[in-house]
């Protein structure tokens, strides 16, 4: 049966989900979108990723067309319509669509639009779980608001087409020298020291949702935790090397531009970290 | 009676013209748009916007969908079904609608999307044309490759709302001290000297139509040319200030942040340029 969108209050099947050409989501990317896993059913991290929605819309002066627990229990209804075992749900807001194109905010009368939809992925049994991913490094060329995850993924695009024509997992992005993150992940990498260092946020960066509940979850454990950027050399010197990202919550990285990084292995803290965030994940799924 | 707008091979009315929610130009702004404007039923300078079109796609590895020639067809199609007398028509290609969504591109076997519309302006006439426009600047947040005009324009959203809010025409943006360019149009000025200025073309701005023939017009008048990047402490001590889209032509500045420009009135060099610009347009519209 054909999987069910969700398109501003309707529920219908994907090829009749659609939005007007003068949707400001498609004439100027003027939208913010969140993607949530989902494990045996239930939403993983939502309250946080809910939250950065907000923050998000807030920093384009975006209303968000539903509250935060509407959009939830419409996120609940595309699970359940789609009999949705593990995956995501994505969702988008954009300013809605105007009668013509103008690039100043419509009128009030503009209902900002609302799109959902699911997408079938074993996250937990990913073979690159075990393998790990190679990544390559391309320079970061995108704006100046990172932290804001707008729907204006273009450099991305070109990033993750970049990997995907190298045959690696990911891009690492570089600014000054330094990783800012990866295409759509964190980067993290794990000193010769046991020290877990990811870049601190703030506007280079968007705020990773995983990110976040690893770097917590790390703590917690008693990890030691350095927020801070790093260089590629410091990754190549590292014991292990790893991403994060709702899509793939924490993922070995075992080279970086054809070299190998710890030993060409997923290693032991980066399995441990897995395992934690699993394990939060299952526990704290809604 | 509905205006018509062209979506994939259908002329279909402005309330059918959607596109699928998995269309890349609204999940990643993955596309290229053009605007060009029609006067008196005819298309401006449309081989520059062709030429720039085509430069665009293959800069992000797009494959048009239909041949320039076709691309015009549709364009004067889409004017004599709407009556269109003056105005412009917009076009945006995106990479298409995948079944799902994933970053890097698709197979090949989806097929860009082609999207027009026209929208009705009386540019020769526009009030704004005789009292020239006052313009806000902000910083320049936007990625390093704006020499490609994709569609990924929400810094250029912000920044001409901020105009729009300021009750300014146009936000002029600014990096390392210098003017890029306008949200949706090339900076020019006008020294003592009567030298007009305007930033070379690179990464750093879009190469404007408007511009290149407003640069190429002067020219062939022996009107002293000097395209190079100048600061808004040059632009306020200028004789006259302006800027140039495929929307407005040739429009006058009249102040910046506040402050008068070139006495508050638009110049004549300004005036010149514009009449010379109307001229070739006619002359040379198809």
């Amino acid at each position: 049966m054909e999987k069910i969108a969700y398109v501003n209050g309707s529920f219908v099947p994907h090829s009749e989900a659609k939005v007007s050409v003068f949707d400001r989501g498609f004439l100027f990317a003027d939208g913010i979108y969140e993607v949530a896993a989902v494990l045996e059913g239930k939403l993983i991290d939502n309250a946080s990723h809910l939250a950065r929605l907000k923050r998000s819309v807030g920093e384009i002066q975006l209303a968000l067309p539903e509250t935060l627990e509407r959009i939830e229990e419409i996120q609940k209804e595309l699970v359940a319509r789609n009999d949705l075992v593990n995956g995501m749900v994505y969702l988008e807001v954009t300013r809605g669509a105007d009668k013509g194109r103008d690039f100043a905010f419509p009128k009030a009368d503009v209902k900002p639009t609302l799109v959902m939809f699911t997408s079938e992925k074993d996250i937990i049994n990913a073979p690159s779980a075990k393998t790990g991913i190679n990544v390559i490094t391309v320079p970061d060329i995108r704006w100046e608001r990172r932290d804001i995850k707008s729907v204006a993924l273009l450099a991305q695009v070109l990033a993750k087409q970049a990997a995907a024509a190298a045959g690696a997992g990911e891009a690492w992005m570089i600014e000054d020298g330094k990783v800012t993150e990866g295409g759509s992940s964190s980067s993290f990498i794990v000193t010769q020291d046991d020290v877990i260092v990811t870049r601190q946020n703030g506007n280079e960066i968007l705020p990773g949702c995983t990110r976040k509940a690893v770097v917590k979850l790390a703590e917690e454990r008693q990890l030691r935790i350095e927020e801070r950027a790093f260089t590629i050399e410091e990754a190549l010197a590292a014991k292990e090397a790893f991403i994060t990202s709702a899509s793939v919550f924490v993922q070995g990285v075992v080279a970086i531009d054809g070299k190998k990084v710890g030993g060409g292995k997923v290693g032991p803290i980066t399995d441990r970290l897995r395992e934690i965030y699993v394990e939060f994940a299952k526990a704290t799924a809604v």
